[in-house]
Protein backbone atom coordinates (compact mmCIF):
# COMPACT_ATOMS: atom_id res chain seq x y z
CA UNK A 1 0.00 0.00 0.00
CA UNK A 2 1.22 3.39 -0.87
CA UNK A 3 -0.46 5.95 1.41
CA UNK A 4 -1.88 6.36 4.80
CA UNK A 5 -5.08 7.86 3.21
CA UNK A 6 -6.01 4.46 2.27
CA UNK A 7 -6.34 3.21 5.95
CA UNK A 8 -10.16 3.98 7.61
CA UNK A 9 -10.37 4.09 11.32
CA UNK A 10 -13.96 2.49 12.26
CA UNK A 11 -14.78 3.13 15.72
CA UNK A 12 -17.65 0.94 17.00
CA UNK A 13 -20.75 1.86 18.99
CA UNK A 14 -18.36 4.48 20.98
CA UNK A 15 -20.08 5.50 24.12
CA UNK A 16 -18.46 8.82 25.37
CA UNK A 17 -18.16 11.55 22.72
CA UNK A 18 -14.88 12.93 24.19
CA UNK A 19 -13.32 9.95 23.12
CA UNK A 20 -14.03 9.97 19.32
CA UNK A 21 -12.22 13.17 20.04
CA UNK A 22 -9.33 12.22 21.34
CA UNK A 23 -9.46 9.65 18.71
CA UNK A 24 -9.43 12.08 15.72
CA UNK A 25 -6.64 13.48 17.38
CA UNK A 26 -4.82 10.94 18.38
CA UNK A 27 -5.49 10.03 14.18
CA UNK A 28 -4.28 13.59 13.30
CA UNK A 29 -1.24 13.74 14.66
CA UNK A 30 0.10 10.65 13.09
CA UNK A 31 -0.86 12.09 9.46
CA UNK A 32 -3.95 9.61 9.72
CA UNK A 33 -7.45 11.67 8.59
CA UNK A 34 -10.15 8.70 7.33
CA UNK A 35 -12.46 8.80 10.28
CA UNK A 36 -15.63 6.34 10.51
CA UNK A 37 -18.41 6.02 12.99
CA UNK A 38 -20.82 3.17 13.42
CA UNK A 39 -24.09 4.18 15.24
CA UNK A 40 -22.16 5.93 17.85
CA UNK A 41 -24.31 7.08 21.62
CA UNK A 42 -23.50 10.80 21.20
CA UNK A 43 -22.47 12.97 17.55
CA UNK A 44 -21.75 15.21 16.98
CA UNK A 45 -21.25 17.14 20.18
CA UNK A 46 -19.43 19.85 21.83
CA UNK A 47 -17.57 17.29 24.01
CA UNK A 48 -16.03 15.36 21.13
CA UNK A 49 -14.78 18.65 19.49
CA UNK A 50 -13.21 19.81 22.72
CA UNK A 51 -10.94 16.74 22.76
CA UNK A 52 -10.37 17.28 18.73
CA UNK A 53 -8.67 19.58 20.03
CA UNK A 54 -7.32 21.14 16.44
CA UNK A 55 -8.47 18.27 14.40
CA UNK A 56 -11.82 19.54 14.04
CA UNK A 57 -11.09 18.65 10.30
CA UNK A 58 -10.62 15.17 10.40
CA UNK A 59 -13.93 15.16 12.80
CA UNK A 60 -16.06 17.38 10.41
CA UNK A 61 -15.02 15.05 7.30
CA UNK A 62 -16.28 11.73 10.13
CA UNK A 63 -18.57 9.22 7.81
CA UNK A 64 -21.44 8.12 10.29
CA UNK A 65 -23.03 5.09 9.25
CA UNK A 66 -25.79 2.87 10.53
CA UNK A 67 -23.95 -0.35 10.16
CA UNK A 68 -20.62 -1.98 10.57
CA UNK A 69 -21.21 -3.42 6.88
CA UNK A 70 -21.97 0.26 5.48
CA UNK A 71 -18.89 1.33 7.02
CA UNK A 72 -16.98 -1.92 5.37
CA UNK A 73 -17.61 -1.27 1.35
CA UNK A 74 -14.96 -0.83 -0.72
CA UNK A 75 -12.44 -2.63 2.00
CA UNK A 76 -9.85 -5.57 0.98
CA UNK A 77 -8.79 -5.68 4.41
CA UNK A 78 -10.69 -5.63 7.99
CA UNK A 79 -8.73 -5.61 11.46
CA UNK A 80 -10.27 -5.96 14.44
CA UNK A 81 -9.02 -4.64 17.32
CA UNK A 82 -9.20 -7.38 20.35
CA UNK A 83 -8.51 -6.92 23.77
CA UNK A 84 -9.78 -10.12 25.46
CA UNK A 85 -9.78 -13.90 24.96
CA UNK A 86 -12.16 -14.34 22.08
CA UNK A 87 -13.15 -17.99 20.86
CA UNK A 88 -12.73 -17.75 17.37
CA UNK A 89 -10.50 -19.39 15.19
CA UNK A 90 -9.18 -15.71 13.78
CA UNK A 91 -5.13 -15.01 13.23
CA UNK A 92 -4.54 -12.66 15.95
CA UNK A 93 -1.07 -10.34 15.44
CA UNK A 94 0.12 -7.35 17.73
CA UNK A 95 0.13 -4.19 16.12
CA UNK A 96 3.61 -4.47 14.22
CA UNK A 97 2.55 -7.53 12.35
CA UNK A 98 -0.62 -6.09 11.66
CA UNK A 99 0.95 -2.85 10.20
CA UNK A 100 4.04 -4.92 8.21
CA UNK A 101 1.01 -7.08 6.60
CA UNK A 102 -0.86 -3.55 5.91
CA UNK A 103 2.40 -2.14 3.82
CA UNK A 104 2.41 -5.07 1.83
CA UNK A 105 -1.28 -5.12 0.01
CA UNK A 106 -1.67 -3.77 -2.88
CA UNK A 107 -1.01 -0.11 -3.67
CA UNK A 108 -4.92 0.62 -4.60
CA UNK A 109 -6.06 -1.35 -1.11
CA UNK A 110 -8.18 -0.06 1.50
CA UNK A 111 -7.93 -1.39 4.77
CA UNK A 112 -10.22 -0.78 7.89
CA UNK A 113 -8.96 -1.11 11.21
CA UNK A 114 -12.26 -1.76 13.46
CA UNK A 115 -12.26 -0.26 17.46
CA UNK A 116 -14.76 -1.49 19.41
CA UNK A 117 -16.95 -0.05 22.23
CA UNK A 118 -15.09 1.53 25.08
CA UNK A 119 -16.45 -1.47 27.33
CA UNK A 120 -17.92 -4.46 25.66
CA UNK A 121 -15.52 -4.25 22.66
CA UNK A 122 -16.58 -6.10 18.84
CA UNK A 123 -19.84 -8.21 18.77
CA UNK A 124 -19.03 -11.54 17.84
CA UNK A 125 -20.85 -11.08 14.08
CA UNK A 126 -18.48 -7.75 14.44
CA UNK A 127 -15.62 -10.11 14.91
CA UNK A 128 -16.38 -12.18 12.41
CA UNK A 129 -15.91 -9.46 9.65
CA UNK A 130 -12.65 -9.29 10.31
CA UNK A 131 -9.93 -10.94 8.48
CA UNK A 132 -7.29 -10.61 11.17
CA UNK A 133 -7.48 -9.69 15.43
CA UNK A 134 -5.20 -7.30 16.68
CA UNK A 135 -3.90 -7.17 20.13
CA UNK A 136 -2.06 -4.93 21.74
CA UNK A 137 0.56 -6.35 24.36
CA UNK A 138 -0.09 -5.02 27.37
CA UNK A 139 -0.07 -5.76 30.96
CA UNK A 140 -1.73 -9.29 31.89
CA UNK A 141 -3.73 -7.65 35.07
CA UNK A 142 -4.61 -4.40 33.46
CA UNK A 143 -4.83 -4.21 29.68
CA UNK A 144 -7.50 -1.58 30.13
CA UNK A 145 -5.81 0.66 27.37
CA UNK A 146 -8.17 3.64 26.96
CA UNK A 147 -10.09 3.68 23.55
CA UNK A 148 -7.98 6.88 22.63
CA UNK A 149 -4.79 5.24 23.58
CA UNK A 150 -5.21 2.25 21.61
CA UNK A 151 -6.12 4.56 18.50
CA UNK A 152 -3.11 6.30 19.36
CA UNK A 153 -0.70 3.12 19.57
CA UNK A 154 -1.92 1.71 15.86
CA UNK A 155 -1.21 5.47 14.13
CA UNK A 156 1.77 5.43 15.84
CA UNK A 157 2.81 2.26 14.18
CA UNK A 158 1.28 3.00 11.01
CA UNK A 159 2.90 6.48 10.80
CA UNK A 160 6.75 4.36 12.07
CA UNK A 161 6.07 2.14 9.11
CA UNK A 162 4.75 4.08 6.50
CA UNK A 163 6.68 7.59 6.98
CA UNK A 164 9.35 7.37 10.32
CA UNK A 165 10.80 10.93 9.74
CA UNK A 166 11.82 12.52 13.39
CA UNK A 167 12.47 16.05 13.70
CA UNK A 168 16.47 15.07 13.93
CA UNK A 169 17.67 16.50 10.79
CA UNK A 170 16.36 19.86 11.62
CA UNK A 171 17.15 19.86 15.14
CA UNK A 172 20.87 21.38 16.68
CA UNK A 173 22.41 23.71 15.03
CA UNK A 174 24.80 22.94 12.12
CA UNK A 175 27.53 21.57 12.83
CA UNK A 176 30.62 21.16 10.76
CA UNK A 177 31.66 17.89 10.46
CA UNK A 178 35.48 17.16 10.87
CA UNK A 179 38.04 14.80 9.16
CA UNK A 180 40.22 11.86 10.49
CA UNK A 181 43.39 13.94 10.11
CA UNK A 182 41.06 16.74 12.38
CA UNK A 183 41.41 13.82 15.17
CA UNK A 184 44.61 12.32 15.09
CA UNK A 185 45.75 16.12 15.35
CA UNK A 186 43.80 16.80 18.22
CA UNK A 187 45.23 12.88 19.63
CA UNK A 188 48.32 14.44 19.22
CA UNK A 189 47.63 17.45 20.99
CA UNK A 190 46.22 15.98 23.69
CA UNK A 191 49.29 13.73 24.43
CA UNK A 192 51.79 16.48 23.95
CA UNK A 193 49.58 18.19 26.65
CA UNK A 194 49.44 15.84 28.87
CA UNK A 195 52.81 15.10 28.92
CA UNK A 196 53.50 19.06 29.52
CA UNK A 197 51.43 19.35 32.63
CA UNK A 198 52.33 16.18 33.75
CA UNK A 199 49.63 13.63 33.47
CA UNK A 200 50.94 11.33 31.22
CA UNK A 201 54.46 9.68 31.70
CA UNK A 202 55.52 8.86 28.36
CA UNK A 203 57.99 6.36 29.58
CA UNK A 204 54.61 4.41 31.48
CA UNK A 205 51.92 5.53 28.60
CA UNK A 206 49.57 2.57 29.73
CA UNK A 207 46.42 2.92 28.11
CA UNK A 208 45.68 6.27 28.87
CA UNK A 209 45.60 7.70 24.90
CA UNK A 210 43.48 4.48 24.08
CA UNK A 211 40.83 5.40 26.33
CA UNK A 212 41.02 9.07 24.90
CA UNK A 213 40.98 7.98 21.68
CA UNK A 214 38.22 5.51 22.30
CA UNK A 215 35.84 8.56 24.43
CA UNK A 216 36.33 10.93 21.27
CA UNK A 217 35.99 8.73 18.94
CA UNK A 218 32.14 7.73 20.25
CA UNK A 219 31.87 11.54 20.63
CA UNK A 220 31.56 12.54 17.11
CA UNK A 221 32.96 16.04 17.54
CA UNK A 222 32.43 18.64 15.53
CA UNK A 223 34.36 21.69 14.45
CA UNK A 224 33.40 24.08 16.75
CA UNK A 225 34.10 21.60 19.87
CA UNK A 226 37.29 20.22 18.29
CA UNK A 227 38.79 23.43 18.65
CA UNK A 228 37.13 24.18 22.06
CA UNK A 229 39.24 21.29 23.03
CA UNK A 230 42.33 22.66 21.40
CA UNK A 231 41.98 25.75 23.39
CA UNK A 232 41.48 24.15 26.44
CA UNK A 233 44.50 21.90 25.93
CA UNK A 234 46.45 25.04 25.00
CA UNK A 235 45.13 27.17 28.44
CA UNK A 236 46.29 24.40 30.55
CA UNK A 237 49.70 24.03 28.92
CA UNK A 238 50.03 27.79 29.45
CA UNK A 239 48.85 27.24 32.99
CA UNK A 240 51.53 24.62 33.50
CA UNK A 241 54.36 27.32 31.98
CA UNK A 242 53.79 30.23 34.24
CA UNK B 1 18.87 -3.96 31.24
CA UNK B 2 16.49 -6.56 32.77
CA UNK B 3 13.29 -4.94 33.08
CA UNK B 4 10.60 -2.06 33.20
CA UNK B 5 11.06 -2.07 36.62
CA UNK B 6 14.23 0.27 36.27
CA UNK B 7 12.58 2.55 33.93
CA UNK B 8 11.03 6.25 35.35
CA UNK B 9 8.55 8.37 33.94
CA UNK B 10 8.85 12.00 35.31
CA UNK B 11 6.84 14.51 34.29
CA UNK B 12 7.49 17.73 34.60
CA UNK B 13 5.09 20.94 35.24
CA UNK B 14 2.05 18.95 34.39
CA UNK B 15 -0.74 21.77 34.46
CA UNK B 16 -3.46 19.16 34.16
CA UNK B 17 -4.32 16.63 36.81
CA UNK B 18 -6.25 14.67 34.44
CA UNK B 19 -3.07 14.00 32.38
CA UNK B 20 -1.18 12.55 35.34
CA UNK B 21 -4.00 10.29 35.99
CA UNK B 22 -4.13 9.25 32.30
CA UNK B 23 -0.69 9.02 32.13
CA UNK B 24 -0.58 6.12 35.21
CA UNK B 25 -3.25 4.22 33.13
CA UNK B 26 -0.81 4.77 29.92
CA UNK B 27 2.07 3.06 32.09
CA UNK B 28 0.05 0.82 33.81
CA UNK B 29 -1.33 -0.98 31.16
CA UNK B 30 1.84 -1.59 29.63
CA UNK B 31 3.46 -2.80 32.88
CA UNK B 32 5.23 0.56 33.95
CA UNK B 33 4.68 1.60 37.58
CA UNK B 34 7.49 4.51 38.33
CA UNK B 35 6.07 7.49 38.10
CA UNK B 36 7.80 10.78 39.21
CA UNK B 37 6.24 14.10 39.13
CA UNK B 38 8.11 17.16 39.51
CA UNK B 39 6.36 20.28 40.65
CA UNK B 40 2.92 19.36 39.39
CA UNK B 41 0.44 22.25 39.06
CA UNK B 42 -2.06 20.39 40.89
CA UNK B 43 -1.45 17.18 42.44
CA UNK B 44 -3.10 15.24 44.37
CA UNK B 45 -6.58 15.57 42.75
CA UNK B 46 -9.38 13.28 42.01
CA UNK B 47 -9.50 14.55 38.44
CA UNK B 48 -5.97 12.31 38.47
CA UNK B 49 -7.33 9.36 40.11
CA UNK B 50 -10.72 9.63 38.08
CA UNK B 51 -8.65 9.20 35.08
CA UNK B 52 -6.41 7.02 36.06
CA UNK B 53 -9.38 4.39 36.26
CA UNK B 54 -7.65 1.22 37.82
CA UNK B 55 -4.04 2.81 38.03
CA UNK B 56 -4.36 4.29 41.59
CA UNK B 57 -1.87 1.82 42.38
CA UNK B 58 1.05 3.74 40.24
CA UNK B 59 -0.68 7.06 41.38
CA UNK B 60 -0.47 6.48 44.87
CA UNK B 61 2.79 5.33 44.55
CA UNK B 62 3.53 8.40 42.37
CA UNK B 63 6.82 10.60 44.01
CA UNK B 64 6.54 14.32 43.83
CA UNK B 65 10.01 15.80 43.74
CA UNK B 66 10.77 19.98 43.85
CA UNK B 67 13.14 19.53 41.37
CA UNK B 68 14.35 17.67 38.07
CA UNK B 69 17.53 16.75 39.84
CA UNK B 70 15.52 15.03 42.70
CA UNK B 71 13.94 12.91 39.77
CA UNK B 72 16.63 11.90 38.61
CA UNK B 73 19.05 10.75 41.22
CA UNK B 74 20.12 7.62 40.41
CA UNK B 75 19.83 7.63 37.20
CA UNK B 76 22.62 6.27 34.55
CA UNK B 77 20.70 7.41 30.99
CA UNK B 78 18.21 10.56 31.00
CA UNK B 79 16.18 10.42 27.50
CA UNK B 80 13.72 13.82 27.56
CA UNK B 81 10.78 13.93 25.18
CA UNK B 82 11.13 16.57 22.56
CA UNK B 83 8.23 17.64 20.51
CA UNK B 84 9.80 20.98 18.48
CA UNK B 85 13.15 22.34 16.84
CA UNK B 86 15.48 22.94 19.87
CA UNK B 87 18.75 24.00 18.80
CA UNK B 88 21.01 21.80 20.75
CA UNK B 89 23.03 19.33 19.67
CA UNK B 90 22.07 16.13 21.33
CA UNK B 91 21.58 13.31 19.67
CA UNK B 92 17.81 12.92 18.72
CA UNK B 93 16.18 9.41 18.12
CA UNK B 94 12.79 8.56 17.71
CA UNK B 95 11.16 5.69 20.19
CA UNK B 96 11.87 2.51 18.62
CA UNK B 97 15.67 3.84 18.58
CA UNK B 98 16.15 5.03 22.07
CA UNK B 99 14.04 1.73 23.09
CA UNK B 100 16.90 -0.28 21.38
CA UNK B 101 19.17 1.94 23.19
CA UNK B 102 17.75 1.41 26.72
CA UNK B 103 17.78 -2.10 26.33
CA UNK B 104 21.45 -2.31 25.75
CA UNK B 105 22.09 -0.88 29.55
CA UNK B 106 23.50 -2.67 31.92
CA UNK B 107 21.28 -4.96 33.84
CA UNK B 108 21.11 -2.34 36.79
CA UNK B 109 21.27 0.66 34.71
CA UNK B 110 18.32 3.39 35.83
CA UNK B 111 16.91 5.31 32.93
CA UNK B 112 14.36 8.11 33.23
CA UNK B 113 12.46 9.36 30.25
CA UNK B 114 11.74 12.86 30.84
CA UNK B 115 7.71 14.36 29.70
CA UNK B 116 7.78 18.21 29.36
CA UNK B 117 5.18 20.65 30.23
CA UNK B 118 1.48 20.13 27.85
CA UNK B 119 2.02 23.28 26.38
CA UNK B 120 6.06 24.68 26.62
CA UNK B 121 7.91 21.02 26.72
CA UNK B 122 10.93 20.91 28.36
CA UNK B 123 13.08 24.11 29.49
CA UNK B 124 16.72 24.23 27.68
CA UNK B 125 18.47 23.92 30.91
CA UNK B 126 16.17 20.52 31.57
CA UNK B 127 16.77 19.08 27.83
CA UNK B 128 20.69 20.11 29.27
CA UNK B 129 19.90 17.12 31.40
CA UNK B 130 19.04 14.56 28.71
CA UNK B 131 21.83 12.94 26.93
CA UNK B 132 19.65 11.75 23.97
CA UNK B 133 16.10 13.20 22.69
CA UNK B 134 13.09 11.53 21.74
CA UNK B 135 10.93 12.51 19.06
CA UNK B 136 7.98 11.08 18.14
CA UNK B 137 7.47 11.27 14.27
CA UNK B 138 4.29 12.91 13.82
CA UNK B 139 2.33 15.23 11.19
CA UNK B 140 4.34 18.32 10.32
CA UNK B 141 1.34 20.20 10.36
CA UNK B 142 0.12 18.99 13.53
CA UNK B 143 2.33 16.93 16.14
CA UNK B 144 0.34 17.93 19.11
CA UNK B 145 0.35 14.69 21.03
CA UNK B 146 -1.55 14.68 24.05
CA UNK B 147 0.99 14.29 27.40
CA UNK B 148 -0.73 10.68 27.95
CA UNK B 149 -1.01 9.63 23.76
CA UNK B 150 3.09 10.41 24.21
CA UNK B 151 3.52 8.44 27.58
CA UNK B 152 1.26 5.65 25.93
CA UNK B 153 3.61 5.46 22.92
CA UNK B 154 6.49 5.37 24.49
CA UNK B 155 5.09 2.79 27.19
CA UNK B 156 3.97 0.61 24.17
CA UNK B 157 7.46 0.58 22.39
CA UNK B 158 8.98 -0.40 25.74
CA UNK B 159 6.51 -3.08 26.03
CA UNK B 160 6.76 -4.27 22.42
CA UNK B 161 11.30 -4.41 23.36
CA UNK B 162 10.94 -6.18 27.04
CA UNK B 163 7.63 -8.15 26.94
CA UNK B 164 5.55 -8.11 23.29
CA UNK B 165 3.10 -11.23 24.31
CA UNK B 166 -0.19 -10.84 23.24
CA UNK B 167 -3.07 -13.28 23.55
CA UNK B 168 -2.61 -14.77 20.47
CA UNK B 169 -1.68 -18.18 22.42
CA UNK B 170 -4.61 -18.58 24.10
CA UNK B 171 -7.38 -16.98 21.49
CA UNK B 172 -9.34 -19.52 19.43
CA UNK B 173 -11.16 -22.54 20.16
CA UNK B 174 -8.56 -25.76 20.31
CA UNK B 175 -7.74 -26.61 16.92
CA UNK B 176 -6.27 -30.21 15.52
CA UNK B 177 -3.64 -30.05 13.35
CA UNK B 178 -3.76 -32.17 9.80
CA UNK B 179 -1.28 -33.48 7.59
CA UNK B 180 -0.18 -32.98 4.46
CA UNK B 181 -1.56 -36.71 3.87
CA UNK B 182 -4.82 -35.32 4.65
CA UNK B 183 -4.33 -32.14 2.49
CA UNK B 184 -3.83 -34.70 -0.65
CA UNK B 185 -6.84 -36.99 0.02
CA UNK B 186 -9.08 -33.60 0.46
CA UNK B 187 -7.41 -32.46 -3.10
CA UNK B 188 -8.03 -36.01 -4.77
CA UNK B 189 -11.88 -35.22 -3.67
CA UNK B 190 -11.91 -32.56 -4.16
CA UNK B 191 -10.97 -33.67 -7.97
CA UNK B 192 -13.00 -36.27 -7.95
CA UNK B 193 -16.41 -34.43 -6.87
CA UNK B 194 -15.56 -31.70 -9.36
CA UNK B 195 -15.62 -34.03 -12.21
CA UNK B 196 -18.68 -36.15 -10.87
CA UNK B 197 -20.48 -32.43 -10.88
CA UNK B 198 -19.01 -31.51 -14.01
CA UNK B 199 -17.16 -28.42 -13.12
CA UNK B 200 -13.91 -30.05 -14.07
CA UNK B 201 -13.05 -31.48 -16.98
CA UNK B 202 -10.66 -34.71 -16.88
CA UNK B 203 -9.89 -33.40 -20.58
CA UNK B 204 -9.32 -29.86 -20.38
CA UNK B 205 -8.10 -29.62 -16.59
CA UNK B 206 -6.51 -26.38 -17.11
CA UNK B 207 -5.13 -24.95 -13.63
CA UNK B 208 -8.63 -25.38 -11.59
CA UNK B 209 -6.22 -27.96 -8.95
CA UNK B 210 -3.38 -26.11 -8.93
CA UNK B 211 -5.90 -22.76 -7.70
CA UNK B 212 -7.63 -24.94 -5.71
CA UNK B 213 -4.11 -26.22 -4.02
CA UNK B 214 -2.78 -22.92 -3.80
CA UNK B 215 -6.09 -21.39 -1.85
CA UNK B 216 -6.64 -24.49 0.88
CA UNK B 217 -2.50 -25.07 1.40
CA UNK B 218 -2.79 -21.15 2.46
CA UNK B 219 -5.65 -21.83 4.51
CA UNK B 220 -4.11 -23.87 6.87
CA UNK B 221 -6.95 -26.10 7.74
CA UNK B 222 -7.89 -27.46 11.08
CA UNK B 223 -9.23 -31.24 11.01
CA UNK B 224 -12.79 -30.18 11.92
CA UNK B 225 -12.20 -27.55 8.91
CA UNK B 226 -11.08 -30.54 7.01
CA UNK B 227 -14.50 -32.78 7.80
CA UNK B 228 -16.33 -29.55 6.85
CA UNK B 229 -14.91 -29.58 3.49
CA UNK B 230 -15.55 -33.56 2.64
CA UNK B 231 -18.72 -33.25 3.89
CA UNK B 232 -19.66 -30.75 1.77
CA UNK B 233 -18.31 -32.27 -1.28
CA UNK B 234 -20.25 -35.14 -0.67
CA UNK B 235 -23.40 -33.67 -0.59
CA UNK B 236 -22.28 -32.14 -3.44
CA UNK B 237 -21.99 -35.39 -5.31
CA UNK B 238 -25.39 -36.68 -3.92
CA UNK B 239 -27.09 -33.91 -4.83
CA UNK B 240 -25.53 -34.69 -8.91
CA UNK B 241 -26.24 -37.81 -8.52
CA UNK B 242 -30.37 -37.59 -7.80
Amino acid sequence: MKSLDNIRFVLVGTTHPGNIGAAARAMKTMGLSNLHLVTPKIYPSAEATARASGADDVLAKAVVHESLDDALVGCQQVYGMSARLRHLPVPVVDPREAVTHIQQQGDDAEVAIIFGREHSGLTNEELDRCQHLVNIPANADYSSLNLAAAVQVIAYELKMSFDPTIEAGRIGEKRESINADDLEHLYKHFEDSLITIGFLDPEQPKNLMRRLRRLFNRAELDRNELQILHGILRAAEKHRGE
